[in-house]
């Protein structure tokens, strides 16, 4: 990418080297995340000055290392992998990255799948620790019909809680009703408001993860009961957010969280990171899995951007050097 | 008050019979807080149906209880008190509240100083509380030259920590330096965000005590470090809050969090209320000490309130029923 927010072009380039603490993976899928779009606008967490490679995650084969007992255990083996520390990268037919942000894949995890190990996964653990930590029984989520949405609804369900789920339109509620969701709800409905003020009093639904901003934030969180706290983690809306009632926060004891998960992950435990990666190779297929909506190669990977912003219910869309 | 935001009408009533665990107070003090303001405006956090009195602290003499050890060891005493469980109303020749709600003032303390006893006094001691347990070094506070941001000043700086204070006129900026404070921002400068920036950057300046509300909170929310919080805690603006962008929140980690002083004190343990308890008798003339503005007899409390709301800084503004 040569300017923020521009085009993606493909370019030959030299094979990176690895360097100690390293592996170089033959990349065999990469998604397109609602975080690389912000990532590729200037507008991540990351920020580097264009020209810049694009892709924060996804799976292959790892063909070289540089050193270490983690570096050779993983050489040959398929892996899924993140690239935030060492310059990000994925949507290539190699990259470089550190060995400790690399897991073996089990192997009937197929490389589509693998390639979503990391981002949608951890934020769904994130968001059950708030929901323990916080002492909350229930929750709100926007945007609940894309890929995480719909891993955070089979999460927290499976340990329990009530989710409301929002969507945007009535097919995005069809959706959600065949994954089995009881409570969901269209923000396009004269009645929304009402019905989600209701329905977050009686479920006592404290807690709200909001991908969208703008003024979806305050919209919901007005409607939930005293002491909820959202956890802002996406910007999909792209809009600021308006209206907020001082005195509605104050009186109410409401919060407002920004959330980035490349700081959450780097505050939690070694314990922690163990006992989630045993939980990801178990549920990968199953609370943990990824729909995907469809493949394209990376020659065509502006194509793949506009087929994913526009059809973001259909699944993750992935690039593949292969094809 | 007959409806909310009318005027403040003077009313022959009968005196109010003490029930069970209440005190019947003489009273002689009663400050107008923004709290008072609010609540006759139907915009505070407790909300009683017009008509209505008025009046959240105070200070006089017990002349009857309602039984129980505290209130027998109360009969007689100068005391202060709060009426936020037993229907408010201090502005008033007498006034009911709850015997734990009370406290006897120390002999060197006028009915002055101790009319002030509990609202400021214990939003200071939350701030350092929220600066102890959220691990700041340093902080920023609007409405610095109120009766409050005076305390919270006086408190913090002598605990160590530095704060930056944010007024809004050259004759406040002469106010909190002459208190000897280091660090006066001026919003109206037109180099204010430029400042603030530099500052809160350079003190690493990560709690924010918003007095103010509205377009505030943002201005300079934005302007602080990565993972700040604001303690939202006034709404003086009565404005709504604008142009929030949800990118900036979650990348950098920060937070909104309302702070409403009556939830507070219930969270608190009995430990920590003698501790303060203590702490108020010691310093109430000095680190807690409040300016007195102007008093004003019963009957005068509107004109009380418009000099009070123009004249914020110059300190607390009485309503004496002894005038």
């Amino acid at each position: 990418v040569e300017k923020f927010g521009g085009e993606v072009k493909v370019k030959k380039v030299p094979i990176p080297k690895v360097k100690p603490g390293q592996v170089l993976i033959k990349m065999e899928a990469a998604p397109i995340n609602p975080s690389d779009i912000a990532y590729i606008q200037g507008k991540y967490g990351i920020k580097n000055d264009p020209p810049f490679k694009v892709g924060l995650e996804g799976s292959g084969t790892v063909v070289a290392n540089g050193g270490g007992l983690l570096g050779w255990y993983l050489m040959g083996k398929r892996v899924a992998g993140i690239t935030t520390t060492s310059g990000i990268g994925t949507w290539a037919e190699y990259c470089v990255t550190m060995s400790k942000q690399v897991v073996a894949l089990d192997d009937r995890l197929s490389f589509e799948q693998g390639a979503s190990y990391f981002v949608n996964p951890l934020t769904a653990i994130a968001f059950r620790q708030f929901m323990e930590k916080e002492n909350h029984k229930a929750c709100v989520q926007t945007a609940a019909c894309s890929s995480v949405g719909k891993m955070v609804y089979r999460l927290l369900n499976k340990e329990g809680y009530d989710v409301i789920n929002i969507v945007r339109r009535d097919d995005q509620v069809a959706i959600m009703k065949n994954l089995g969701a009881k409570y969901v709800l269209n923000s396009s409905d004269p009645d929304f408001e009402k019905k989600l003020k209701e329905l977050t009093h009686q479920l006592k639904a404290t807690c709200f993860f909001d991908a969208v901003g703008g003024d979806m934030t305050y919209t919901v969180l007005k409607n939930m009961p005293p002491f909820s706290i959202c956890h802002l983690f996406g910007h999909l809306s792209g809009k600021p957010t308006n209206g907020i009632d001082s005195s509605h926060l104050i009186f109410t004891n409401k919060q407002i969280k920004g959330f980035y998960l490349g700081i959450w992950i780097r505050q939690q435990s070694l314990k922690n990171r163990l006992i989630w990666s045993r939980f990801f190779s178990q549920e990968m297929d199953k609370i943990l899995k990824t729909d995907i909506a469809k493949c394209y190669p990376l020659e065509k990977a502006n194509e793949a951007i506009k087929f994913y912003t526009e059809n973001m219910t259909m699944g993750k869309v992935l690039l593949k050097p292969s094809l």
